[in-house]
């Protein structure tokens, strides 16, 4: 019985333990969650900052204190992220699961192998984690309305992507005949790179045609990216103004219809009064 | 009768290769398309990459049997829709048709004349079929949608399209006067050049104005750059939006309201059977 | 009475030849419009193409002849139109009036000064007839569309300019003390110029911040830039939704309301039935 | 009973001030606004072109008078404000009021300390004032509608904000490692820079990615950034929509018709007297 009881005092431990981790419905879930956020930031900014080759030099040691103590804690998470999900080779196995691992990783690796630190730039993946842990109610409605008019438009995104980059592959590829190697148009995937450059007006200016022939051509591709960006433009805006229009929730007490107009007055399937 | 069973035999064999080619109705037809795709897709892959010296040189061997395979495998695509389609000529010079030609030619000019191997780029070209082949039910809607919003807006496009043109004429002009050759500015057209690089903010920077009234007029060009872009955004947009909306017209014959959902079987405000 | 019938003749002419040269509604005044449009393009082009050193050293005399050439035939145009015109003091002050004069002045003027063939530039200007030489019935709904969209506009673009004004001033000045005249910002002027690159979203990269402070402060007007454009493209998108949208034509016979909703059944002023 | 009547003249001459320096519906007002942009104006112009090197040089002792003139009237009007507001300290730490004393700061610390000159640059944010000042009738309706849009889409545009600077600090990462600093990318917070110069299609080019992988990684960012610029575009139009739509709650009491416009004074559908 005692050892039973020590089950259930177990078991509930390990319950409080998965709704502090995993929910934010608690005020120790919601402390955790932005404990966490404030480590994986100070973490991804620690990998950042000690790429600068000065700050390297001066302050390596101090951070790579710091990025054993991150990898410490994030490993102690991902174990009780183990120990108190119902099924945990779901999670290992989950885009987070996995991203939550690769963070931990490189740090133990580079015991055994020289030259896996470089992967510790994996670590700002978890910077995704954002995403799942900032869930207020705030930003869900927001998140959730952009991601609902982002899925409404993708088969339309597709068809404009499919037109860009055959228009890309086409250009690039003319444009290496009219310019040439001679003018940085080295090959037809360089003039495809540039073609991307040209038509999503970012001109970096690296590779610029030079003939009169090659400037004209380039000028007729600004002129269409300039104009073609109205269509994604389009497209995501219709279909957010769609999922932005207020639904009515009036229910129809005779057949149960759900979507009626807002200046409806009688069931338009069924003709009962509302 | 044997001659003339032949002949049905040989129609019924036209007839399938026909659908097999030309549409995508048959798990036969679907196969087809698909494997056309992934060989025009490879095709255009082994002349992009040829174009790449060091592949040239490492590989030019192998390219030059995968483009005589290829270009084999187009003439017998080729001969096969001149074959099974009932109209023969207009197939032949219709878009898609001359495009297929043009897709074989090249290879097998190479063989009399020599520098003809730089025409291969219009293989390229065959990537348009894509639209021709990826006609499956989810992106049919989605494609004549785009279109249609396209098309209604084409009056309102080619007067913005004027409004720029004539604007980065005279800007062009205007900064070949206050620049001048020395500062870059070496002709008129190189100065609209300029001008539509900016404009549409693309912003190269291998042109870019020294002169302090030069600057102010550059930075004049700029925002208005940034700010009409909006226009064909709208313009866009709206018909967007306009395509997007079903109109139905049935009108109701007790209350004269016009405005009925596609679904609605009694009249919303005044409950009369539709 | 014979002077009298030459004097109605004579006003009968000069009455025709301004529908001709003034209107477009007559198969003679499309002629002259689509001659005339024919004209300047050229006489663009040619004062284009001379600015380019080598056509200028190879065909500067026959571009030369052209250029005296359009100045006699834009010349005759212009006694035209002041002839025919019932006031011509309003057409030669008028907007029009101004640069038809002004486009044939530089070549008059180059007989008496030298380098005077620098303001043959002017001639450019001449484009902008094209905008009233092209009223098709086909455009004119368009570009009506589009300035009355525009001119609703105006007020909210303009609050939108002065915003971004204060800012590229404010943020280019910090740049100034950030950057300093060591990495190019050598004055407020030049800093304000970068500002507008970027927030614009040119970006030319003659200009670019060195130091780390100032490569985050020029992210963040970048990051301003990429997100604010939304401002201007909302504004028009509203403003043109508004345009386009159908304008019911029925009138209430009762108190002669005009501006019904399309589910309109009553008269929303009086009560009458539509 | 004459000091009650000189108390009672004071407050009225200091309630007339006030209505003169913080209101503009006086003519006094108004002209005391319109002097007042002009003044601002004219010492941002003041301070912009004394950045300027040779015009230092050579108008350095005019622009150190204007500097002065104008430090001793924006005094004399910061005097005049704290004067004639009602609660003081409430002006003085209010943020138009910070704005006001750090514009006359620096010139009077010149007197005590050197190099404070270059502080003068905060006089700039004085522009800032245009806003309040210019709170014409016209453009207040404009600015709030901006201001309301902006604030509705808030949520929405963080969200947004969140997933970009997530995206540029692992494309940012990523190229790091695929580029290395000896193409540029000498460090993580470059890297992420140039993701950020990239995504917002800016592209200055003083840094670009040379490995093929690179650069295929880079078309991705300009592809992604070109098309989701689509997203607070999309909101902003939805919103700004939404507010330029005026809502009518009125109820019909016969038929229980909702949307009636602003000016029906009868029910559009059954006639009912609203």
């Amino acid at each position: 019985m005692n050892s039973s009881h020590d089950q259930i005092q177990k078991e509930s431990l390990r319950k409080r333990l998965h709704d502090i981790i995993f929910e934010a419905d608690t005020p120790a879930g919601k402390v955790f969650d932005i404990v966490l956020l404030v480590l994986i930031g100070l973490s991804v900014f620690a990998v950042l900052i000690d790429s600068v080759m000065p700050i390297h030099e001066k302050y390596g040691d101090e951070l790579f204190l710091a990025e054993w103590m991150f990898t410490i804690l994030f490993s102690i998470e991902y174990i009780l992220r183990i120990y108190t999900v119902s099924k945990p080779r779901k999670y290992i196995f989950s885009f987070y699961g996995l991203i939550d691992l690769l963070a931990i990783l490189p740090t133990y690796l580079s015991l055994l192998f020289t030259g896996t630190q470089y992967l510790l730039v994996i670590r700002m993946l978890r910077l995704l984690r954002v995403f799942r842990v900032l869930k207020l109610a705030r930003f869900v409605g927001a998140s959730e309305m952009l991601g609902i008019a982002m899925k409404n438009s993708r088969h339309k995104i597709i068809v404009f992507l499919e037109v860009v980059v055959t228009m890309v592959v086409i250009m690039g590829s003319l444009m290496y005949l009219i310019e040439g190697p001679d003018n940085g148009f080295t090959s037809i995937p360089i003039s495809i790179y540039w073609a991307i450059v040209t038509l999503t007006t970012v001109g970096y200016g690296d590779i610029a045609p030079q003939t009169f022939i090659g400037q004209t051509l380039a000028s007729v591709i600004m002129i269409i990216g300039y104009a073609i960006i109205a269509v994604p433009t389009g497209i995501i805006s219709v279909e957010m103004a769609k999922v932005s229009q207020p639904v009515n929730t009036q229910v129809c007490r005779n057949c149960g219809h759900k979507r009626h107009d807002d200046d409806a007055v009688f069931c338009k399937i069924c003709g009962e009064p509302l």
